[in-house]
């Protein structure tokens, strides 16, 4: 009981210190330090530092709320909005320090560790298939235009929103976040 | 005479080696073994890490041909795709490894260290100003249509793009370059 909380407690500072300073920014003592926990107990919950970090990462999908995304009432397009209202103003309460936590395992480790560039992967593949699915309902319903690809579309938006979260941790500002919803839903809309 | 090509390899190496491995991923140590170069000899050069980042930031800027946006006689919308193509070349000579500096620059550095924030930022407002230029150019000639915001178009363009080929680091292939392409150009195309 004391040992799962104390993984739990790992997991937690590691979701929080990995996003701050990036997977080769903080040590496994940086981690252990933040959860309180002894150093040598690192090892009895994870094999390594790159196992630490999927399982942070699960955390942060989780957080993100993709699943609002098929969630209520609300219109498609209003709905894709709300989605990408909630994450702009997340990086708002953050100060617009911490960027995503996709993008920033991407820059540190996609090279490197081949089971994390397929997770950072698959979460972006899922991402995009969800938006497409939106894009889908809007197409139906007349929102976006009958020649465009949803799918397609649906990776471009994914990816330029990336973007433009890294780009607010240089501007430290709503800006490129108010500049990509203006944008894409020009791009999306009728 | 030595002592300034010994610099000169140092930044050589600095470039190679934070653009494989980020800035927290390479010590001051692997640079200087990479550049075949003394520790020690290090600080009589750079007074610090991140001085030398910006510098090999400055040399990544020259070799993105930026410049190449103001070249040549091709009509503007041309010359823009030629940039994005010339780029995603690049990408793919390097297999599709390393993204873009810039990116991740900003994912590592864009919290702690603000002088390298500010020169990340304006280096993507200049890169952004060129494109503009080139969009207003294309306002022009009938080529964006005239209820579109030069500026605004441009710096969207600019961080999708920086997405994409995070993205592409992911999916070690053109996929995501090409996807920014057909929809970015769709985006401006009257």
């Amino acid at each position: 009981m004391a040992r799962a909380s104390l993984r739990e407690n790992i997991v937690d500072a590691a979701l929080e210190r990995f996003h701050a300073q990036g997977f080769n920014g903080c040590s496994v003592q940086d981690i252990t330090e933040a959860a309180g926990a002894p150093k040598g107990s690192f090892y009895n919950h994870f094999k390594t530092k790159e196992l630490l970090a999927l399982e942070a990462l699960a955390r942060y999908r989780e957080e993100s709320r993709m699943g609002m995304l098929f969630e209520g009432d609300l219109p498609p397009v209003q709905r894709l909005r709300a989605h990408f209202e909630f994450l702009a103003e997340r990086s708002e309460g953050w100060g617009f320090t911490r960027g995503c936590m996709i993008s920033n395992f991407a820059a540190d480790m996609a090279d490197d560790y081949p089971v994390m560039r397929e997770a950072l992967d698959e979460t972006l593949v899922r991402w995009s298939g969800a938006v497409a699915s939106l894009l889908r309902q809007a197409q139906a319903a007349g929102d976006l235009a009958k020649d465009k690809d949803p799918d397609l579309a649906a990776r471009f938006l994914i990816n330029s929103w990336q973007g433009a979260v890294t780009r607010a941790r240089l501007t430290k500002s709503r800006a490129p976040l108010d500049d990509f919803l203006t944008c894409a839903f020009e791009l999306i809309l009728v």
